[in-house]
């Protein structure tokens, strides 16, 4: 089963917003099996959508489109999709119900004919039900290919995705399954890995796929089939894991299932029921931000002190300003400083700490552009690392968070 | 002048990551006046490249492609064009020097063969250089429409784009201006904007296009307009603006430039001279962290806090255990208390706080899920606000780091 995904709206085309819609849709699909062909972002133009859903039509079995349902005039999916399927909108009464049960309930004021004319669907359509909108999903069939419209705020399309299309999809459709396995390597540019492995991955059976993802001093390989017998499927990528192993296991840092580190290193925390605090300099509250996106958080996160100016490090961490001239404030003495204080502080089992330069500017510091130590405190040590992360600003802090995250699940795991 | 963006690679279409690079891509052809027609995301797939060259060459006057251009075997880009172009891959004597040096000043390894062959480049192509990599970018042309590959690797993408493809853009090709106005407002659905606007936006130019952005709690108006006197446009959609404040300006909270309003928040404090410190419960760091993923934010950003726990505001904050049995964690008392306390620890003018639950589950107080309260600490006063902003979890985070610039925004613009 091959999918296209059509975004459509004028804000991505200008670059307003960056479409995390599709990325979302392709996830949830790889996962039940669907190959995602094509992901398309066209304007909210009525011959562009048409042109789109004719070519879309040739090559892909199920077409998914986000946007254009809402209730003012630019809105015109509803209307192209009538014209394509040769279609007339009707009155659902269904959601008209839930229209007016949401305006009831959640909105102030009364309900307009436009939020009422939400209910008129293409006789053709059935209804994917959006508990979180008056837009509802629709699905629609043209030949053997499935046409699926859905509101383009993102919570609205993750639910009816979640709640109604992946449901249906699975139930309707006999699908092969999609099997990755991702490995993180460390240290080695791609040229160099694919010589070291150019005799292996000229072997690699043609049912697996080998893609390279270079990234921030780092890069992931990943090995993709697909096929009926996940037992199978999972046998032979499990073939060439082993064997990749033996040709750059000293590189290979990790195994990515499609969990951000973040994740993992939350579960780790929590399995291991330990606590972590943070002190962030250059990284500005992003390790905090990062670990408290997801849920469960204050199961271990005890919380963090971003010390941005010099002064706050001293103020509030209590680093001794001696300590600071001695080394300048971005010194792996002062990293060290700032992780045993912050576990002071919070009482936390674990803490990392981060002091750098993220540029473009030399600050309070004279360490160059790039220059980056994390501290890692833990209840037998504390020590710490120095990077250069280049001098790309957000390359810095990100590169910064993500090495905090390296640190800190090398260390929970030797515990 | 009508662009195409394609990028190339599965990870996209698996969902693995999110394309960001297109929307950066879009941004900078809309600031010259070059209309993005379409974005489409395929696989590193050689016939499936080369069709969606054909098809783009039909309809756009300029072809953007990114990814496929490192030095492994699931890079084809090069080849591809060279395929679609009857073209042959030559040696490039400036860009293997660029290689060679960049592998002598960055690179602690032997330069490979691989790497040497970034230097392959198409002979009907021009190079754009690429400052931080190996892959250049390649300019070349087939009947009217221009064609210019870059590497996916973003801080090499924006380089190239910037330094390179921008500038010969200007200088080779006339385009028009195109100008947006985005209006923010607040507090009133799309469809009752739409109701009381009806009149004036049926009788809108037809060269203004308006399209509503709904999103979390507030909708955005954008006008769009284009043509080749800029002064011009800029009075056509002025004279809008003015119409519609006359119609909706209650309503009208800001104007968006595309700048963000921690953008705009960073420049009123530099701009006025005052600092900042941040207590979020919450929010967990993401204030810190949207301040200070901003060059200059050392500027006026003296830090912050992030108290996750209750424990937490009571030993760091200070919060007195009394005010929090008496009014619960999740209390304008505990908001207010928070960003007096982190205001005086920081020494700042303003102070910004967060408490409230953002679930999925109830935390340390009894209050429901997406309650919040945001709190505010001046020179003059201190004030909370409360809000309940809805049961997802990200989705509460994200509208109370918006709510909290919004307050902020609103208060210091009264000083």
């Amino acid at each position: 089963m091959r999918a296209h995904i059509i975004t459509i709206g004028d804000e991505i085309l200008i670059g307003q917003i960056v479409d995390t819609n599709s990325a979302f849709i392709a996830k949830e699909l790889d996962k039940i099996g669907v190959e995602v062909y094509q992901i398309s972002s066209i304007s909210d133009d009525k011959q562009h959508i048409l042109d789109s859903l004719t070519a879309a039509e040739k090559t892909a079995d199920l077409v998914i489109l986000t946007g254009g349902l809402g209730p003012t005039k630019d809105d015109i999916t509803k209307h192209t999709l009538c014209e394509y399927f040769e279609d007339i909108l009707v009155e659902n009464a269904e959601v008209l119900e839930h229209v007016e049960n949401l305006f009831k309930h959640h909105v102030n004021r009364p309900i307009l004919p436009a939020n009422r004319s939400q209910a008129m669907i293409p006789s053709k359509a059935s209804v994917l039900k959006n508990a979180y909108g008056t837009a509802p999903g629709m699905w629609m069939q043209s030949g053997n290919t499935v046409f699926i419209s859905m509101p383009g705020v993102p919570f609205e399309m993750k639910s009816i995705m979640t709640e109604e299309i992946i449901p249906r999809l699975q139930k309707e459709f006999s699908r092969p399954f999609i099997v990755h396995r991702t490995l993180q390597t460390y240290g080695v540019g791609e040229s160099e890995i694919a010589n070291t492995i150019e005799e292996w991955e000229n072997n690699l059976p043609s049912d697996i796929k080998l893609a390279y993802l270079p990234a921030l001093g780092k890069v992931r390989l990943r090995l993709s089939t697909k096929g009926v017998d996940k037992v199978l499927l999972n046998h032979n990528l499990d073939k060439q894991i082993t064997l990749l192993n033996e040709l750059i296991g000293d590189i290979i840092v990790g195994y990515d299932d499609g969990e951000s580190i973040e994740a993992v290193v939350a579960s780790l925390f929590k399995t291991k029921n330990k606590t972590l605090a943070v002190a962030e300099s250059c990284t500005g509250g992003q390790i905090a931000a990062a670990i408290t996106a997801i849920p469960g958080a204050s199961g271990y996160f005890k919380g963090g002190m971003v010390t941005y100016a010099t002064h706050s490090k001293v103020e509030l961490l209590k680093i001794d300003q001696e300590l600071i001239d001695k080394h300048s404030v971005v010194s792996a003495e002062v990293a060290e400083a700032m992780a045993v204080s912050v576990r002071n502080w919070y009482k936390s089992d674990y803490a990392i700490s981060t002091t750098g330069n993220a540029g473009p500017l030399k600050g309070d510091s004279e360490a160059e552009v790039g220059t980056v130590f994390i501290g890692i405190a833990t209840p037998a040590k504390v020590f710490s690392v120095e990077f250069n992360m280049g001098n790309h600003r957000e390359r810095v802090i990100s590169k910064s968070v993500n090495k905090a995250f390296e640190l800190l699940q090398k260390e929970i795991l030797k515990n």
